[in-house]
């Protein structure tokens, strides 16, 4: 599993996400201006359709009502790519290091109750006292 | 639904998915230096644990043996992140041009071939004549 590999896994993983994002919003949309094709939207894309984003395009373009809607769901989710993608890698970044920090925290109490508990056990288990103590 | 929300979830979709694909990458990596450390850890993440990442990893951390993995995991997620996020605005912009691009051009293939079958179709379902006879 080479780095380029998990990014372009990744990469598509955020398209099908975006997708998905930009098909709520246009049912959100037409809920104001076609309550009808809002509703017929949201039917159709349930069901986990939208866990592959790009059959879900092929497929609605098939449906007579559906042409219009893929080109809209089409601009929408490249507009929320451009406004969105740039802050992607810092927010991400920013959440994997405070989540990692909290989690580690959390181990160290652990470790500190297990170990005043029972003073015997094995090194790996005391992992972290030292930190703790400060 | 806002921009900034969107890029939130977005991001913890990311976050996410770097997580599921670390633990991805000890299974394998454990698989050559402890393979019963490996399948307790493939086990123990099946079952869709890993759509909540955070959970997942409070989760392991009670284990008498997921304390070690844990810190490993989260490690390994760092890193990952390192060393794909840089890529993903564009890769995932590029994606969805693209992909966008050729679901048009199969739109006008579709149109075109139903304007030649029914002639009387109204102006919605005739979108795209004009480029598509360039």
């Amino acid at each position: 599993m080479q780095p380029k590999d998990i990014a372009k896994d990744t990469a598509q993983v955020v398209q099908n996400y975006l997708t998905f994002k930009a098909v709520q919003l246009v049912i959100t949309q037409l809920a104001e201006t076609n309550p009808q094709e809002s509703i017929w939207l949201r039917q159709y894309s349930s069901g986990g359709k939208l866990r592959d984003a790009e059959a879900y395009i092929e497929e609605i373009m098939s449906e007579p009502r559906g042409k219009e809607l893929a080109l809209r769901i089409m601009i929408v989710r490249d507009n929320i790519a451009t406004q969105t993608l740039e802050f992607l890698p810092e927010m991400v970044a920013a959440g994997i290091k405070s989540d990692n920090l909290v989690h580690r925290r959390h181990l160290l109490e652990r470790l500190t109750r297990t170990s005043d508990e029972a003073p015997n056990l094995d090194a790996s288990e005391r992992l972290g006292e030292t930190e703790d103590s400060d």
